[in-house]
């Protein structure tokens, strides 16, 4: 035995060695890190996986919850368990009504699973006390498993599990603004991971490593390309990679779709028109779809930007997006196929409040859409800005398939370069109540259930996905794919349950870690909003590339990309009247907010700006005493503090984070200080230009001049795109 | 002792369960693989490194050899050495003059290694059996760590070590045709590896790591940023970001260089000229060179691409690249920096044949640089095509310093995705005898010994380098790094040697594997020649992003800027005729070349065509009694059956390669077999369209018409840079 064990000990610490260099924590492994347990915990999970029970042979979707539970318990108690076809005690057993038809005798809730849900329960099967992984589908058989890791990596009590969960929104689904060059638009994390030019030869194992993060979450669908794209996109070739791609995600319940360019019939086919009436534009997109579902039966459908932000459209030949997108839905319809609609519309022409434009061109047509088109509506009326009421078209359109977009990407929240955790943000969405009917919270609405009639139901989000090796730029990056993806399938999630199981997951079990790094991000989004647009500020960024502030810019062509036409800052005031006496876009919301939000005294403070133009020195009720001007200097220096104090925060947590990502994340919230103190500065002495008004007292002035901050470049930024 | 023993196992299979998943091949250890060693192999190193011995406490450079050491024995044999101060058996001892007086007794050849070089021997030091790293600086220490971990992959008898090495250029230099945007120039393996956004606050492990690699190989130098550059990387927020770079690669023993806009005193400082004779230039460069010196003491220099391909250079002022390049070198002078002058110049004006143009424009300077400037020169005349004839400029320059440049990133050979070691070709241009004295070969220049006055010498790659997993685009790309530093190391190593060495470092040392891969590679450029440009084309590429065959273009603004102005194919023949009755470049070669060259018949088959127009229908000694047409054809198909070979050879080695990899490749080859088949087809198809001659008997006729490939775009190809 001495000799062995001596063996033994020999062969541990080279695998040591090995593995203390392989397994730094770069990032890779998400939050399936499934790290081994310490010894006290491996014992309860081993005997709680002495085996998996499935049906065979495996189906491909079988095999990768099969796989993915095999892998889980290996990395975590040392011991991978076999696939058995006998109950035995401990055992896993993966049970749908087919396979397994027992389970009708379980009282399990198998109706509120529907064909996505799952239950995990521990149960006594024929003397056996074993973990039942429970579903009506093997893809309810995939999340459960999933369900069940995420269960082990929280640290539940194996022998008492007793959960259901079902999706409550159909899609949920990411876009990428990839494109076929590699880069990505808003993308802070590298290059896009489809190597098309290695497609379809080369299926990268990232491929799979991104099937199962997404699959973790229950997202099940994904647009590959950017809105803004090329016709080339739908050619054979490019086909054939997006081919190669939905073969690989397809066991993980991911289906593949695609931007479409409403041009393409004239770039590829050189048809004089892409008219949607026009008979030759519409037999082109059905062979176009016949075509595409050749070579993925499976195809999720078109996601089509049009005629906005000089995107081609049916507006191009006189005709509205219901032209449009119906015309394609007729295409896509015999495959059951499903066209997704862009709002986010940015006309060249309207002179209107740009707040007000979708609704303007969308409300009309309530109604108008065919059942496979889903509208895919923007959180806010504006884009993405740190903070924005939620879209009014939520509640406007009873009769239309309304999908949420969300970005997950930081566009306009620091990149990747600023912690800023977006759960708080996607819950205020969520979570608002429209006043359109009772209970109407923009959640009810997306997830369709204030309708209740089974209309298709989708939220996207805005990938915030590269090729870096830790998927987002940052660690914290990875925590806003994963919030989006709980969130997407169950909205009703709250944030910081969401953060906590991030946190548990990525960092540490450790209750005095999970708390501390809460903290950091649940505060996090606040910072931002407070540094960069407090009390109802937005589109205060720089030009193009949006990185850092721009308060003073002022002459670009068209009026609203400017941030003064949003800021309205003069000797006098600050803010956009949208209310009676401005450009009435209150009106677009339901009674109970156009009646709240068109007074200052009912519009919440951290939408002031937002609805109204007040004076400098108006002293507000919420600002307990000072001036909206002493109020925004008060704001910027609160979210230049909070950072200060996210530093601390972090580095207090030094002895209990790896050193690698202590020190980068260390890093990132150095250069955040630095760029808060940045748009604070920047911010507060434009302002100042303006008003010409002391700083209120106590205040620490602005490093630099208004001139020299409006001369500072921030050249190269990342993320232009192509 | 049982439950210890059970405890050790469950611990081990964890770390096996662990290790099988973080430690896929994925390419991320390049050659530094340090994988465990079967248990027999085991024991002999254990025996051989029992521990460590240098001075304390270490220099950074000295930690960087230690830390180097540690991880490869711990990750081999499983044992880490502890470091200790007295000898021990077994140790591995690390010894300069300085630290170790004892030296002296060892008849070392310490005068050999010079200020670089490294001992490694196996000694009996006061009655211990121990191995010596012996070195007259701490910089040879680590290249000898190296060189010891080097000998353990590559299996040899420790117990026996007896060698020494000693570089024999002075600068082994990368150049990173990196922007500030991330984008590479002619890169295919993803974005730039440095992080511009995140430094100097991100220090990333990847820079360690790639600090690692080239100090493996004795690379000393890098030009962090492209040639085409842009003046903001010489402000003070991208000196600092490179500053840092510098901090990382210092204990490596790699100098920081940058390339310089040479226009840059107009654009950052607003003079109106950069006139290298205006005082005020002089002034500018002299501060800016102080101010580099400040943040970046032992900075490298500068590298400069001037008047050519529309960059600025002296010449926009009626100046000489002599009164450019010298004016930069007084102001690097005080701090020992260097000015490296690219030769590479394609005018926009010079209207003679462009193989001609450097020679034309520098040959007449020689003798006039000043002695820190070193004029960097292409491997050709013209532009990394896959063959071309050594540049004449080497040999011509007897009183200038000519650095050679080489281009390790695959702009004309196939990219990323094809399979072609470039160490034939690095080996065909070092071994290349000018003639223009005995034994002169491009080698004898570059390193300096055919003057043996002590001129500082260079040998320069543009790297292949970026961010994917691999860093080079694929497994096999890394081993062009590899050759590259080996040769710039020591520019008289075969490329099959070099080739066996990095073969038994990545995939195996087993001989049937080793043989088989050195034959794939050692075979593969001749293919890339083959298929793309056989018996002396060049130049055939597609127009702006080089990939894929455009043999028929010739339609671009100036003359030699189009393929048809290389291979003038016509009904009589092909070739671009330089010699006598041409454009007499052959008269740029010393008389021995000149008059060989100068002559069909004396000119070698695989540069006819580079050197002479001849008849399609001629029949050609070396080609065996086949016509001109006849052998091109013939080629091409070689080419592609060569690439047919491979694809079955890799095929064979399944069983031998690790899953990830072998499907990688495979899948390569798999592109590389069809583009293959691109090439000849495309460009056989150009050629018969102009010669109107039948095809040779038993040759498969092209896929598709001529019309057809011109009508093929590549769209999206990567490398474009920004």
């Amino acid at each position: 035995m001495t000799t062995m064990f001596k063996a033994l000990a020999a062969l541990m610490l080279a695998l040591l060695a090995h593995t203390a260099h392989g397994q730094t924590e770069d990032g890779y492994d998400l939050w399936l890190r499934y790290r081994a347990l310490p010894a006290e915990a491996r014992q309860p999970l081993q005997a709680r996986s002495t085996a998996l029970v499935a049906a065979e042979p495996a189906s491909p979707m079988l095999r990768a919850a099969i796989n993915e539970l095999k892998r889980g318990v290996a990395q975590m108690s040392g011991r991978e368990p076999p696939l058995v076809q006998a109950l035995q005690d401990g055992a896993l057993v993966l049970a749908t009504p087919a396979t397994w038809p027992e389970l009708a005798r379980l009282s399990l809730p198998m109706d509120a699973l529907g064909q996505e849900g799952y239950a995990l329960r521990s149960v006594t099967l024929d003397g056996h006390a074993v973990t039942l992984i429970a579903a009506n589908t093997e893809r309810g058989l995939l999340y459960g498993s999933f369900a069940w890791l995420r269960a082990v990596q929280l640290g539940a009590d194996l022998a008492h599990l007793d959960e259901h969960a079902a999706p409550k929104v159909q899609w949920r689904m990411l876009n990428h603004w990839d494109n076929p060059d590699r880069s990505v638009e808003r993308g802070y994390a590298g290059l896009s991971i489809w190597d098309w030019q290695g497609l379809p030869d080369i299926r990268r194992q990232r491929y799979v490593d991104y099937a199962r993060a997404n699959a973790s979450l229950g997202i099940n669908g994904t647009v590959l390309n950017n809105v803004n794209t090329k016709a080339e996109m739908l050619t054979e070739p490019w086909l054939k990679k997006a081919a190669a791609l939905a073969d690989v995600l397809r066991p993980y319940g991911i289906r593949v779709f695609l931007s479409a360019r409403f041009s393409a019939p004239k770039e590829l086919a050189g048809l004089p028109t892409a008219d949607p009436l026009d008979p030759r534009v519409h037999a082109w997109w059905r062979a176009k779809a016949d075509e595409v579902y050749r070579l993925i039966p499976d195809f999720g459908g078109f996601l089509v930007k049009a005629n906005s932000e000089g995107e081609p459209g049916p507006g191009d030949y006189g005709r509205s997006h219901m032209d449009g997108a119906n015309m394609l839905a007729e295409a896509l319809a015999p495959h059951h196929g499903l066209v997704i609609w862009r709002a986010f519309v940015y006309s060249e022409t309207d002179a209107d409040d740009r707040a007000k434009q979708a609704y303007g061109e969308f409300k009309p047509g309530d109604g108008r859409f065919a059942p496979n088109v889903i509208l895919q509506v923007k959180n806010g009326p504006i884009d993405f800005q740190p903070r924005e009421p939620f879209h009014p078209l939520f509640g406007a359109m009873p009769h239309t398939n309304l999908g949420l977009e969300f970005q997950i990407t930081k566009e306009y929240l620091g990149f990747a370069t600023h912690l800023a955790y977006l759960g708080p943000l996607f819950e205020e969405v969520l979570r608002a109540d429209t006043h359109v009917a009772d209970d109407a919270t923009v959640a009810r609405i997306v997830d369709g259930s204030l309708y209740g009639d089974g209309r298709p139901t989708l939220i996207a989000g805005v990938a915030n996905i590269g090729e870096d090796r830790d998927w987002c730029g940052s660690d914290f990056n990875q925590a806003n794919w994963y919030v989006f993806g709980r969130m997407a399938w169950d909205p009703e999630l709250s944030a910081d349950a969401v953060a906590r199981e991030w946190i548990a997951q990525t960092f540490s079990r450790a209750p005095r870690v999970v708390d501390a790094i809460d903290k950091i991000m649940m505060g996090s989004r606040e910072a931002v909003v407070d540094y960069m647009t407090p009390i109802g500020l937005h589109h205060q960024m720089a030009t193009n590339h949006h990185y850092g502030p721009g308060p003073w810019v002022s002459d670009l062509a068209r009026p609203e990309w400017n941030p003064t036409y949003y800021n309205k800052a003069d000797l006098n005031g600050i803010g956009f009247d949208r209310g009676a006496t401005g450009s009435q876009a209150v009106a677009q919301y339901a009674p109970y907010w156009a009646e709240r939000w068109g007074r200052v005294e009912t519009t919440p403070p951290e939408l002031l700006l937002w609805f109204h133009h007040v004076g400098w020195d108006a002293k507000l009720a919420p600002f307990g005493g000072r001036t909206v001007w002493e109020e925004l200097v008060h704001r910027y220096d609160a979210g230049v503090q909070a950072v200060v104090d996210m530093r601390r925060a972090w580095e207090a947590l030094a002895p209990d984070i790896d050193a690698r990502r202590h020190a980068e994340v260390a890093g990132y919230l150095a250069i955040q200080e630095r760029e808060a103190r940045w748009w604070r500065d920047a911010s507060i002495a434009y302002f100042q230009s303006v008003n010409r008004r002391p700083l209120p007292v106590g205040v620490v002035a602005p490093a630099m001049t208004v001139e020299q901050y409006r001369q500072l470049k921030y050249s190269f930024a990342p993320g232009h795109g192509s």
